[in-house]
């Protein structure tokens, strides 16, 4: 895994706006470069061994690959696109291990937020926010099936995605097993648990996971979980908005751990 | 005061669309049909006598009047106006004092929610759909300077508009003394406060008093209150969303009721 320098980001230090790169060369010149790719787009006919040099670039930087009709490429991109396209991020992701290892330096107990395929940029936004208020170490999102981290998301946080690190993992399964492994208890919230936030002990180094609104959590992350919990609900509405959900589960953590004698 | 009747209303009762009644006659038909209005507006250089009938009746129902310049008026009506508009509510407002009667003969603690000039309908619809979620037992706007409750509320409240009893009134700080000598404690959030609200009794009945994100809470309002409550910050950032502010002290105030042994 590189290395990368853990500080927090100067403010602005991401705040660019949303942009793209099309075409073979920029594409490849932003891979080269360790540009922030959201993901690549090439066209369902494009072949050739530019192509399957970008491939392999985009696979061995964790980059997710989509191939989508010529048509799609051509409404984004003016100009002579080659059938490829690159979203550039609005954030510079984190490797999720120098988070924790920050953490352990500081002598602090982990506190980690697990967004698995929230696909509204708004949601996403509106969480960074909240959890960088809640003084959240890191928010990890899974390579695929996530909402792209770009200038709305940047503007639905307030900023916040300036001052907290994000992490992209390719499989979401994996890193709950490595957070398990450190030491952190994973606490998965789900309308199906028999336990509310508020009867569950979130102390000590921890991770939340939060699913998407019409999913929810995939099996296989909720059947390894620690702790299985839900939001009580006292009226005729099924379900709370998932910001408004991981705002709540994330200031109950806060309250456990400073705020109980 | 009207009496109305206090039931929860049926699925789907204040469905209707946004729409807008317009012309001398219309608007004083909907006044007399005790139509619910969000606010009339007229033209700055209408007068006569026919306006001021409209000015009186709307005034004894407690509906906002505000004088636009013509052509305003001319946007939004496609017909001939008069140079008169009223904007119908998408919600059926309920007398405070019923909501209270309603829960002291049901044995339970009233649970009020104030929202002072949120001028957001998404932040209001988000903040209706976590009251509901949370047994809130009404949300209570001030005459002026709030969103309307049209059919953006509603569908951002996720249909909770449908469920929870929205009351409109007057004066806040009457309202609140009145909340008081029903035997309410009413706690402001605002972050001035010196006590987070995990270390403030919120328990029994209660009013909430939440601000907008630019003005916060109307003096007047703080000085007369039992509580000034904050939520903790540990990041960069300077605020919480408002809807998300909102469900952590509406939540809080849960935890303590249901949750504390």
């Amino acid at each position: 895994m590189e290395k990368r320098n853990f500080k927090k980001l100067r403010p602005g230090a991401n705040a660019s706006k949303e942009s793209i790169v099309f075409g073979i060369r920029a594409v490849e010149e932003a891979l080269k470069a360790n540009r922030e790719i959201e993901k690549i787009v090439i066209s369902t006919v494009a072949e050739g061994y530019q192509y399957a040099t970008l491939l392999t670039m985009a696979r061995n930087r964790n980059i997710a690959v989509q191939r989508v009709p010529r048509e799609k490429i051509e409404r984004e991109a003016n100009g002579n696109h080659q059938g490829v396209l690159a979203y550039l991020s609005a954030v510079i992701y984190q490797p999720l291990a120098d988070v924790i290892q920050h953490c352990q330096d500081q002598g602090r107990d982990p506190f980690i937020l697990i967004l698995d395929r929230i696909t509204d940029v708004r949601n996403i936004g509106a969480i960074v926010r909240t959890a960088e208020c809640a003084g959240v170490d890191a928010v990890v999102v899974p390579i695929k099936g996530s909402a792209m981290l770009n200038a709305d998301a940047m503007k639905t946080s307030a900023g916040g995605l300036n001052y907290i690190p994000v992490c992209r993992e390719p499989d979401l399964v994996e890193t709950v097993k490595y957070l398990q492994a450190s030491g952190l208890k994973v606490a998965a919230c789900t309308e199906d648990a028999a336990a509310t936030i508020f009867e569950t002990d979130l102390n000590g180094p921890c991770a939340i996971i939060m699913g998407s609104e019409g999913e929810g959590i995939e099996n296989a992350l909720l059947r390894i979980c620690d702790h299985l919990v839900k939001i009580p609900m006292f009226g005729r509405l099924g379900s709370l908005n998932v910001s408004v959900a991981t705002a709540l589960i994330t200031y109950e953590v806060v309250r456990q751990r400073h705020y109980v004698v």
